[in-house]
């Protein structure tokens, strides 16, 4: 462990990082009143599930970083393939060349991708890969004539990244608030949320509602006026919402019948969180016309994302009246060699029993989770493979929410890590999505950990006066 | 060159390369005719300034990749530094924890840069920094309750990115002729072109009409409704525009007399492109509110970029009567810990010798290359540092456009390819911005190729009727 040598060392020379991060460092989220003069957790350290901080104390990786360390941290065979592949070829402009590892990806990618999503274009991330795709729709319809065919249909929720554009998709409570976005270009459908169906609705006619209000709003915008749909298969940091089981195709088949493309961002439920490479046909039993994927694609080890892209758009696009129309788009890094051999050595390990492992583990970190509800203040625990979310409620049959409902899952999170767990708090929620490689056993503890966790948030709130459960 | 000989193999094993891509793989700005079926030069293996193709064929890397691999090719020291990282700690989420290498990055890149700009957001790229900074604008005046203070100066020949809002800055010819925008967000003056101002008209006078277009339009828009000016202190791909001398620190004062947010973008200069880490206020004179940075920050090994971000602006909004409105904005990958390694390294390197180096060739490389406008194809060669171009004109009396205007740079490139240089066509022009590493002989290769590349492209046209030089 030479890094917290290092570290400790550097402490004792009064290095004070948290003091220089605060003069110096701008991280994700602030608040203004805290922008420019705040510092967060050190972490030093990753193996395995693992992180540890700068006094040396471990804690399970409960998010797997932001939902991408899916094979673990210190891999040797990723770190090994970077330095590699930058002695080899470290660089090259895709803008007029091309190298070997982004094309050996393209074709495996390909080959795990649904019907005939044989096409990739890379990008850094996320939100680059979902301006890829809107951005495209765009084109798509510009060339073919249909230049009022752009308004993109999103939901309550939603999260798709961290662009102007890509960013007024979200959904979610306060990613809005003091945010401007491209409001006019996007339409908000409800959140396939079951557990926040209207009371008395069963799940079954809850669908039924979603699929009604899908089939108005186009009906009352005019599909000629709707360009795409975009959706996670599972919203993942809206509190991963496993939609009821019909619900995605049959919002598929009004797309295809409306020439609506479909985007499903698998951002998050790619690369084997849900078990499979691409969820979206495998698990959700929908064949899109787009599929954004980013995180897991290298185990967050380097900046990668991109969008699979379908024949079919680009048949019609090669046989229209424009050929010499130019799809303006492309990023310095698109298709970099170095992050496409993280990429491949990762779909090795993902292919060569890490997945088998994803699908095994999977049901048993639900069913473990689940035990959670025992206590009162867990309102309901949900999920799929291996990612799942805990939501608080003052009372499971009120459902109202908490006292300090802002403050619950922060307040989780607190004892979680003082007990070895680092919890993404959320709201009244915790989510987690562990690296892929989590043992049985250290499912329990992470559980072990959390209904510790719980219970002593639940004393807290108690004597606080602020819950009476 | 293990990368050569696995490629001939690969080759020898028919393993088609150039139909895999062209299946697969989607590179930057095709066009619709050819989109999902072409395929763009192999380049297998770099070292230094020289990339090499499949063949084995070496070329002088021209453009440094996409103006980014400044340290040159093959730096066993930023390999090294990624895999090392990578072992110790590969990621970590920005949200809740921070690491060492990122901290330590914007310690020094905070004494690096002009001012108060003491304070780094990191993002993945140009594209990420640019929406960073436009929505950072957007954030401070919804939080000032300027709500209206929002509209974004940009000019024509920019370049600010491939988001849907980066993207609506550029004003490129044919970036935008199928590409949506939010064009009503954008106003767009004239580029700061000395070569192509009013025929008759001085420097002096052409900077002084500059001035006086930005003073007229922001009294015609009002003040109140801009929020900020985004530049390039050299326009880099719309042809290497270097401003006249006085312009930008005249408009950086109009900026500060109105509340409107000095934006240096400087994705490309930066990094000792120029000759320093950080050029507006060294090269340009211009004390900016943000800076925006990529590529050169880790000479294009990992996807990285940032803003540099004022103290100033910051205690505004720690004063705020909002302490807790969030600036809602943040990527997966920012504050990378192995981006952030190779940074540092990258940083050694160019400290350690490489700026110093930049600084003195930059000259000879100007010098040089200024002789090739005794070739009657070529209307100007300009540039700073080691950043240039070749514009090249039907006669340097009427700088009327060639016949085949747009395909004369490719045609250059052509020639230069077989004679071993990759140059940056761009329709009439050739961009160059070789690795920094370049040496004075290096330099002479370079011209001398690129003097018979010219030769033999005018010898084509004259010979095609296509021009009478």
């Amino acid at each position: 462990m030479a890094a917290l040598e290092k570290l400790d060392a550097a402490d004792a020379a009064g290095d004070g990082t948290t003091e220089r991060a605060a003069r110096h460092l701008v991280q994700p989220w602030p608040t203004a009143g805290q922008i420019g003069a705040e510092a967060r957790t050190y972490i030093a350290y990753g193996d395995g599930i693992y992180i540890t901080g700068a006094g040396g104390e471990r804690l399970i990786d409960g998010p797997a970083g932001m939902w991408c360390v899916n094979v673990g941290h210190r891999r040797a065979e990723l770190a090994d393939a970077m330095r590699d592949q930058a002695m080899e070829l470290s660089y090259n402009t895709p803008w007029y060349t091309m190298n070997e590892p982004s094309v050996a990806l393209s074709e495996r990618l390909a080959a795990h991708a649904p019907g005939d999503l044989n096409h990739v274009f890379y990008t850094t991330g996320g939100s680059s890969a979902v301006e890829t795709a809107l951005r495209f729709m765009q084109f798509y319809n510009n060339v073919r004539g249909r230049q009022e065919k752009k308004t993109i249909l999103s939901r309550q929720g939603a999260y798709h990244g961290s662009t102007y554009l890509s960013g007024s998709l979200n959904g979610r409570p306060r990613d809005r608030d003091w945010m401007d976005g491209a409001d006019g270009m996007v339409v908000k459908l409800s959140s396939p949320n079951p557990f926040r169906r209207p009371a008395g609705m069963s799940v079954e006619a809850f669908s039924d509602f979603l699929v009604e209000e899908f089939r108005e709003t186009v009906a009352r915008i005019g599909a000629e006026r709707i360009g795409a749909f975009v959706a996670e298969p599972i919203q993942a940091s809206g509190g991963v919402i496993v939609p009821p089981d019909d619900y995605l195709p049959r919002i598929a088949q009004i797309c295809r019948d409306n020439d609506i493309l479909y985007i499903s961002d698998e951002v998050v439920t790619a690369f084997g969180r849900v078990g499979e490479v691409f969820a979206s046909l495998d698990v959700f039993g929908v064949e899109p016309d787009m599929i954004t994927f980013a995180k897991g694609v290298t185990s967050g080890y380097f900046p990668l994302g991109g969008v699979m892209m379908s024949d079919r758009l680009f048949e019609t696009l090669r046989r229209s009246n424009h050929p010499d129309a130019m799809f303006a788009h492309g990023l310095t890094y698109s298709s970099h060699p170095v992050g496409c051999a993280v990429a491949l050595k990762n779909l090795d390990l993902l292919e060569g029993g890490i997945l088998d492992h994803a699908r095994s583990v999977g049901p048993y970190f639900q069913q473990r989770l689940r035990t959670l509800e025992e206590l009162p203040l867990v309102g309901e625990v949900r999920g799929l493979g291996l990612m799942a979310c805990i939501e608080c409620v003052a009372d499971r049959d009120s459902m109202n929410p908490l006292k300090l409902d802002n403050e619950v899952g922060r307040r989780i999170d607190r004892h979680c890590q003082e007990l070895g767990l680092l919890v993404r708090p959320l709201i009244n929620m915790c989510v987690m999505s562990p690296p892929l490689v989590i043992s049985r056993e250290q499912v329990d503890d992470m559980v072990a950990i959390l209904r510790e966790g719980i219970s002593r948030t639940m004393d807290d709130l108690r004597r606080e006066g602020l819950w009476r459960g």
